[in-house]
């Protein structure tokens, strides 16, 4: 960025603009652990603001790289090409929670879990829950449509997104959708907006459905002999048509991993795991949570654990949450995939994963939201082998090539950034990419937003 | 559309071309009854010829206009600048029911109570339910976002479509979205087309989401002394955080209509109705039909009368049922409009709509879904009358208004088509319309697809 570019936005942000070297740091990295060093970074107060840095943007070409809260594995909030990471963080107000028409209005700062508990406060519910949810913001779970766990029954962020108002790359202010379930009037901008990582608009206020508050949950861990076991329950438990509201399945090698570090005690032989919850009316859970264990017991547990209250629930719950922390002692270098297959070939990923890892000599620790198929890989490196990291790209790659052949997605909830872009193709196809260009255009036609993300970048020409 | 033109298209589909004036007629008109002839009608067997006739069109510069089964009531299948109607009646094949995964796969002539019924027989329920649904297809309900009664628990259309296959406005066959509950890889190109009302591309396909069958259901018919009652009693509904599958509300204006014409027993006083459904687990929903009966008692019902087994929930249903075929009886030209307000505000517009039907001196029949706050508003003219017409209009506009004043949409299910073009702006604004079109031109720059719907028609100039 030239010095007029940067005098222009300090005229306009006064303090709320900062350049040293120690704010450009902190905002150059995020859960990828990959840097890249901003020009600046700016703290719009409002939509106004956020307005007239776009607009700035397109008079001086200048790249804007919106950010919530930085814990994004895909890379969204980076600034490959520079230019000034605009953080939402002093826009973090929740602006109502109307407990008549069930929906909130919030800032895009607005912390999720911030959220999450204002309105538990009147009974209800806001459903996602990506594991970052104490720290990342409702702007950057919108700009990703985060996941979670809770996905299999509630769905994910794009599904209690109402309205939105954001701020294309032309530096329109647009509103779109409605507060009310049902609206069909014109085309869906606001599905089009919510996943699109910050690089067709930045959103500046969104108005998010609420649902009733489940009265009371019941969790169950079910421990298997191996995976073939729990892949089975699973499929029994959606047989039987019951819908979980978490159904988490943990491989051997997740196991391994906390048992190695944080140790809970399993019975002997448990090679597979299975967390699951259902929620809802007392009377139906305590129903649903017998049909749970009978399928997983038939499907050939070792033992089905199974809890009501919070504390017992808390305790079931230790194994699914230390796998995070334990993965920290694994390796270095944590490369977290994100593959969605059909649920029925949950057990053949497992598979493919095993042999993988064996053939090219990587620890690779599988765990994931297997009712919706959402496997996370983490692929644990060292970090200072170089032929180990060789090795471990290329099983990223065939992990990629295996999703889409099993008719799956290469990312279920982290989202492209800068990290999947150059497997898109792989799945969207030329002719996707080349509508997906399209469509950015008309977004965003001097691409100031965020660019170098989602697509893959054409290779320089040599001079 | 010139000789040239025709001839090409007849090379291409054989006897699948007609050019008749009695199969024009026949594909000439759909639910709004406006009448507009086209210059021959295609019926494609398969993705590739839909693909190449839109890419025949776009040598040849004429409409194409997609058509399901024609019961749309904003004029969405109407050929208003001539050209060819596509219809989708023969791609009517069911590819694929896969219970494990829990979706479907069709062709867009599906019938939407065809699949309701095949997937039934597993367990499974596709949820949509507009009114239309045992003629209307599932590539029309795709296209216009239908909704229904179930919305307030399930949602619409656009929550049912996991991924598609289209051939957009430039003749490319794309395939968007993914199998899987998840999936964040690139653009929610999905989403964009659904609800698009056949102006950026035509389905060939489409992978749709089940979920269980629910168990039991109860149904409770609430009759009350006015609307200010009921309305309560919807808002009681909400505040006890019970979703029922259907609240569906009928004003006075619809029982007397019935009343007229279909009588039902109704407990003397009866001025307002509620419809009240709730499905799930057998113990669950006879614990929510308690707090429904007591949520409508405590606002003020004259009489709760309430039902599980099948023969007694059709009595039930009766007199919501009885309102089209009665409201048949009562004028010759039924302008239908679909306004959604949020919930809280939904006496507010039963008030403002009685107050409008003494303004304009015309007869207004209203019910809905209260759940969603989805009003059907009926004008009822006798279409002979110059003066009533115009008044009906200037009815039509007010509740636009009204609509939009309140928070609301002007269109909750039946999309924009030709029927509320003039208004969209109203609610979008200059720039959502400007956005719009910006998509439009790049799924379709040379305007082959659906041409003078969503988007005010500009005014020819004088010569």
């Amino acid at each position: 960025m030239d010095t007029r570019s940067l005098f222009a936005l300090g005229e306009l942000l006064g303090n709320r603009l900062q350049t040293s070297l120690e704010t450009r740091t902190c905002y150059s990295i995020d859960a990828t652990r990959k840097k890249f060093l901003p020009d600046a970074v700016a703290f719009p107060a409002n939509a106004d603001e956020v307005r007239r840095i776009v607009l700035l943007a397109n008079e001086h070409r200048f790249p804007v790289v919106p950010r919530g809260a930085g814990t994004g594995f895909s890379g969204g909030s980076l600034p490959v090409h520079g230019g000034v990471v605009l953080s939402t963080e002093r826009m973090d107000r929740i602006l109502a929670i109307d407990a008549e028409n069930l929906y909130a209005v919030v800032e895009p700062g607005v912390v999720t879990e911030t959220l999450k508990e204002e309105v538990r406060k009147v009974g209800l519910f806001y459903p996602p829950d990506p594991a970052s949810l104490k720290f990342s913001t409702l702007g950057g779970n919108i700009a990703e449509c985060a996941g979670g766990m809770c996905a299999v029954k509630y769905g994910v962020t794009r599904d209690y997104v109402l309205a939105l108002e954001a701020v294309l790359g032309t530096g329109e202010l647009v509103r779109t959708g409605v507060v009310t379930m049902k609206g069909v009037a014109g085309y869906d901008l606001t599905r089009m907006l919510v996943g699109s990582e910050g690089t067709l608009g930045i959103i500046t206020k969104a108005t998010l459905k609420l649902v009733p508050l489940p009265e009371s949950a019941t969790t169950l861990l079910a421990l298997f002999p191996g995976n073939r076991h729990s892949a089975a329950a699973v499929n029994a438990i959606v047989a039987a048509r019951v819908t979980p509201s978490a159904m988490e399945l943990m491989d051997r090698t997740a196991i391994d991993c906390v048992q190695a570090t944080i140790p809970v005690e399993l019975p002997e032989g448990t090679r597979s795991a299975l967390l699951l919850e259902v929620d809802g009316p007392a009377s139906s859970t305590a129903r649903e949570a017998d049909l749970l264990a009978e399928a997983c017991r038939s499907s050939g547990a070792l033992e089905v654990r199974r809890a009501s209250d919070e504390k017992g629930r808390d305790e079931l719950w230790k194994l699914r949450r230390s796998i995070s922390p334990a993965l920290r002692r694994v390796g270095a270098v944590k490369m977290n995939e994100d593959v969605v297959v059909p649920r029925s070939r949950l057990a053949d990923m497992f598979d493919f994963l095993a042999d993988l890892a064996a053939r090219k000599r990587v620890t690779i620790v599988n765990f994931g939201h297997a009712g919706d198929g959402n496997v996370h890989v983490n692929i644990m490196i060292s970090g200072a082998d170089k032929d180990e990291y060789r090795r471990a790209e290329e099983a990223v790659e065939e992990v990629f090539r295996a999703t889409v052949g099993m008719g799956g997605t290469i990312t279920g909830e982290h989202g492209v950034g800068i990290v999947k872009s150059p497997y898109l193709e792989m799945e969207v196809g030329p002719m996707g990419i080349s509508v997906m260009k399209r469509l950015k255009s008309c977004f965003d036609p001097n691409g100031i937003l965020n660019p170098g993300k989602i697509f893959p970048e054409e290779e320089a020409a040599p001079a």
